[in-house]
């Protein structure tokens, strides 16, 4: 691995009070190169531009895929990152079905390890903070024929989260728009579902919703994911989600969410979730909840949603007596460890790993 | 405009004879930049790389979109631009589908003439030349947040195409993947379309085809597009083409086509197009031509289909009797001024230009 280190670290100009999410930078990068079949050497470097003409295939082709993921800081300064193996095995399958190569193990974790550790005092500590970590790789060869490319780049960069804490919001049922086809790319993180999602999402916006539950494009009736995170609904004391498949992310909120509730011995189902069936629960007065999970958030409440002309208010429950809010915290005190972690979830990033790369 | 020439040309250096299409660029681009909700001044400068971090947004969200035109000079050295009010309709078309600013009409159209003025020198001249012009915006925004960006760029690059010519090919009708949803970006020249459809395509060459019939998501009983072009069905003498709709893109060529076909009396339909159709034609003997029209080849002619683990192998047909390489012939004599335009298709580019920018 490459390492090249900054001179002068942006951390001081940073003001951690006063930012939003996203839009500010560690002070590196990690970048690697894939050219002539094969992954070149990682490197580390001063996070900022490179070099890409508007003939760049991604610009033009959107052969690009990311991740993710977030690193916790305990109150004694270790840092932990939340299952990044699936992460990392989830960039591949996005990767796969882009037709781009896979990143290797080694690329992928000790990239992102060296990392957290350089810029370890980027990542930020107490409730609700963290460091939103961002690996991807996209087609970096110019040309204008549409085709797989022969060059890519392989990068993570990230960015301080101040909080979690989002105020409940209103959704969308989507009778019209969606967000994925049978036989298409939905289960993948490409970079080209996203931008298909905003404009669907301002129309949702423009009814007074805040995002949309997107429903399988052929009929409607059932539920696929929330925005960007997967769905969960509960009628009674029983959680329902769909089953992911390649019209669904297979997300590892949602994942952990269901060993969660599972080991709490609550009644989890994975199987379809039928618009009508929230509707007649809802009239009937058994839908208690329904929220959507995800890395960014962890878990959004809805407290209200939106089908055809209809608006419907969900219950307003207690902390904690509310599912969504309670495996919230189970999940973030794993994440953060404040709590004892049985599933192996944590991985701790170990100091001074330069001197072992 | 602004107007930054080149001091030293790459024309000279670049081989005519032997290149392939798409990686040789002419020596400028137009480039226009939008921010702070408006559009500013539109630039010809020297083509070549910028500067771009990996958190821009278009490598994170796939807010990207194209067009695909092509320049055409006749034998007096005259250069003809296709149609290319179509071209600027459909990418603020793509545009609005990704929530992305609409490019105005003078800076696309203006940007085009003057670089393809400033360019004349590279536009090749014979039999299946030409130069093939890439329009595309993208978000040049970066953040790490999954949202609408608020800054793009519109860029035309434009690269010399040499031949049309394209050996008849054999195509294999989609029984599972697909391009596009119900509700989703199909008639969108979405960046992310493209890289969506590499992975199929490599499978159907796999199984020894050459590009897919996309049939519909949910059902795979109609046909949509093939690779990327729209198609062409011909039962005994009648031309079937499926309407467009959400989920096909709206080619230029195929309008091209249906008008010529009308104009020459031909019998042409716009209407559905069935898998079984199709089936049941071959088999019966009726099944004639089918064949692939867009923009950088104007028409791919099929050899063959596969259907299933079936092969079955199409009429080869005299050049004359092709309903496909007749309506082909009467279109590129249109755009390389070989014959009379009643439809008002080309458009000349004027010379000298840039004394009235
Ligand atoms: C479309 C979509 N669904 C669901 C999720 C949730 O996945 P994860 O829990 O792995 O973050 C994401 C990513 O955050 C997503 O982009
Ligand atoms: C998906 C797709 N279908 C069809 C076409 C044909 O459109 P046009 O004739 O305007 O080039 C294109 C572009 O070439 C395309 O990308």
């Amino acid at each position: 691995m490459i390492i090249q280190k900054t001179s002068s670290s942006r951390l001081e100009s940073f003001d951690q009070e006063n930012y939003s999410f996203g839009d500010h930078f560690i002070d590196h990068m990690i970048i690697c190169e894939y050219d002539n079949g094969k992954w070149g050497e990682a490197k580390l470097m001063p996070y900022g531009p490179l070099s890409f003409s508007p003939a760049n295939m991604t610009f033009n082709y959107g052969q690009a895929c990311f991740e993710g993921m977030k690193a916790y800081k305990d109150k004694d300064g270790q840092v932990f990152l939340f299952r990044p193996r699936k992460n990392f095995e989830r960039i591949n399958k996005s990767a796969k079905r882009l037709a781009m190569p896979e990143v290797p193990e080694e690329v992928f974790m000790k990239g992102l390890k060296v990392l957290m550790d350089v810029d370890r005092a980027w990542i930020p500590y107490g409730e609700g903070r963290s460091l939103y970590i961002r690996p991807l790789i996209f087609a970096t060869e110019e040309g204008l024929k549409a085709r797989v490319a022969h060059k890519y780049m392989f990068a993570i960069v990230a960015s301080p989260a101040k909080s979690y804490y989002t105020a409940p919001v209103s959704v969308k049922i989507s009778d019209y728009y969606s967000r994925s086809a049978s036989g298409g790319v939905g289960f993948a993180k490409a970079a080209g579902n996203y931008a298909a999602a905003f404009y669907p999402t301002q129309m949702a916006i423009e009814e007074g919703y805040d995002q949309i539950i997107w429903t399988d494009d052929a009929t409607h009736e059932y539920f696929e994911e929330s925005g960007t995170m997967n769905v969960f609904v509960r009628i009674n004391d029983t959680i329902y989600t769909p089953p992911t498949s390649e019209k669904i992310l297979d997300g590892i909120t949602r994942d952990s969410f269901i060993q969660l509730a599972k080991h709490k011995g609550l009644d989890i189902r994975v199987e379809p979730v039928a618009v009508k069936t929230v509707l007649e629960a809802q009239k009937n007065g058994t839908l208690k909840e329904i929220w959507g999970v995800g890395t960014a958030v962890v878990t959004s409440v809805f407290k209200a949603f939106g089908y055809k002309d209809q608006r419907f208010e969900l219950p307003v429950l207690a902390d904690e007596d509310s599912y969504a809010l309670t495996l919230k915290k189970a999940l973030v005190d794993i994440q953060t460890n404040q709590a004892e972690d049985p599933f192996g979830w944590r991985e701790l990033v170990e100091r001074n790993i330069l001197e072992t790369v």
